[in-house]
């Protein structure tokens, strides 16, 4: 028998309940439990699904009790029975829970939130699985970040990329608190040239030419990416094709079948019956590409609320060195949540 | 006295309506009267201004004047009384409607709906007024086009452009027909890369390198543009912010003075009491502008409805020799219409 390593998930938001749904659904890990503040149907529907609910503080565990959650103890409580926690807790909070994971000698995983030097290691399971065996702490990044660094990585390995040139634009808000916040008509710039995702990107690629401008969008279905790429030498269409054909979680899509925006390939996963209708994949338009000389353009779709769900579940493994071949950690996560290489 | 050109518009929509307006605030030229085939608020919209109606068609003379229109006749009669018409029909229509305007012998203006062929010149009037002296007819681009002439153009015509990459996120759809079109939730990558706008830029600047991608996404306040320019040089900021404050029709603006995103300035606009809010100004953001080296990387802003309107203007002026100096007639049109060079 595998032995199955003890898993909990500590914020159960947009990244935590998705994290603790594929931790279930993993052969060799166990889903201790779950651990949050709020009240409200959120955490309400971890105890549907049988999950162990936990507080993160102990007055939150009062406010939850009373709210009818049938609370297993506080958050140390969960780590004392744990190897691995997994915090997707809000933006900054993660900083401060590590301290707590440290002292009780539990392997953490955070997310893209975090600042890099947090873990000093930051984690996209396939450009550097091997880097992350037998680490303490890693930091899975960002959406934007994680779908960047799959389609830029898998030109940087062949040696290809020259420089990387990159506008992202961002959904303006997550469905579940659309009624909150949200923009509406309108399209706002980041403040900052480059905008995080680049230099995030060479946290883990840190040999890579690369810039990124970002704005954000009234739309919340996820992400687009426009890029160019500037090669080190000319390439044909069909060569860039063939390389992501290979690439993990990349699935080429097409205008000419219909898939016409964000919310076409949306719609797709809906029809796919896919979980929440995620997509796990960065979805590239194969038809849009386009090669002229050493400079290579493309448009791509980035699914921010579970594209860094597999990188979570990879971190596990290869923090704990439960699976040493990042090959085969891609290839069992893949198969156990149903991320494929084409959607029909 | 200045001899007065006598203009005539095809087309009362989104591009004509506002011609017409700028037409009426010049002292040397005429508006004769305004063509169109619509029965509704559009059109009588017009008649209430004082604007003499005509009908682009025999046949929809007969509805106009059914609607309760005073027609002055057919477009053909207006010819017979113009030195210059304006075609502001839908993209398509003003190419069959060339042969007429040639026949007629009155000189004639298109935009950007219609090919680079159709004219064989395509006119911003910073970039290549003189160039248009005397011509029968030019084709004034589009929007996007035209603020992205402005932007490279400064750059180029000072020398240092290597290569331009730009990423333009286009309105979905125009305000007055919201209720019927437009994106909800989405965003939709255009077909091809590049999108025609860099290769409409080349027909102003032929020995530019510029590349483009475009998408549409769920706002009709304006177009948002991202670019990356490779300079031959290393530049500093100062310079490259130097170099727009000496740039006609190009404002600069600021996030760290609230104008946050593509609703603030057309809220500014409106608090200035511009007609329709109108932004015929490029506004660039001076404080996200970043330079890297010999990158240059910028976010502005482009009013798709009113933009080319002192294109057209000055494009009316350079056809008829009216003027042969681009700055003149440049400065004469800003100064009719209200274009600054800063907006506080």
């Amino acid at each position: 028998m595998i032995k199955k390593i003890k898993v909990g998930v500590n914020g159960f938001g947009v990244i935590g309940k998705r994290v603790a749904d594929a931790v279930t659904l993993q052969d060799d890990m166990e889903l201790v439990g779950v651990s949050d503040v709020v009240t409200d149907w959120r955490i309400k529907m971890a105890a549907h699904k049988g999950y162990s609910v936990y507080s993160s503080n102990p007055e939150a565990k009062e406010q939850m009790t009373k709210a009818g959650l049938e609370i297993m103890g506080t958050l140390e409580d969960l780590l004392k029975k744990v190897d691995v926690i997994v915090d997707a807790t809000p933006k900054g909070i993660g900083a401060k829970n590590k301290l707590l994971y440290d002292q009780q000698k539990v392997k953490s995983i955070f997310q893209g939130g975090e600042k890099h030097e947090l873990t000093g290691f930051s984690f996209v399971a396939q450009a550097n699985y091997k880097e992350a065996l037998g680490r303490d702490f890693v930091r899975c990044v960002s959406c934007n970040t994680t779908g960047l660094t799959r389609i830029v990585h898998a030109l940087h390995q062949n040696g290809l990329v020259k420089k990387v040139r990159a506008v992202l634009f961002r959904r303006g808000t997550d469905p579940w608190e659309s009624h909150k916040n949200g923009l509406i008509n309108t399209v706002v710039p980041e403040k900052d040239i480059p905008s995080h995702q680049g230099p995030d990107v060479k946290t883990i690629l840190p040999d890579l030419e690369i810039t990124t401008i970002a704005a954000s969008g009234p739309f919340n279905l996820s992400h687009l990416h426009t890029i160019f790429v500037e090669l080190n030498r000319i390439v044909t269409k069909e060569e860039i094709v063939a390389i992501y054909r290979q690439t993990p979680r990349v699935v080429m899509i097409k205008k000419s079948e219909g898939l016409e925006g964000l919310n076409s390939t949306i719609e797709l996963m809906r029809d796919l019956e896919r979980p929440r209708n995620d997509m796990w994949e960065v979805a590239l338009w194969e038809d849009i590409l386009a090669v002229d000389g050493k400079e290579l353009m493309m448009v791509y779709q980035v699914h921010n609320e579970s594209i860094v769900i597999p990188e979570n579940i990879d971190a596990i493994r290869a923090i704990t060195s439960l699976e040493t071949d990042a090959r085969a950690s891609i290839a069992k996560t893949d198969h156990s949540l149903g991320i494929v290489s084409n959607f029909l």
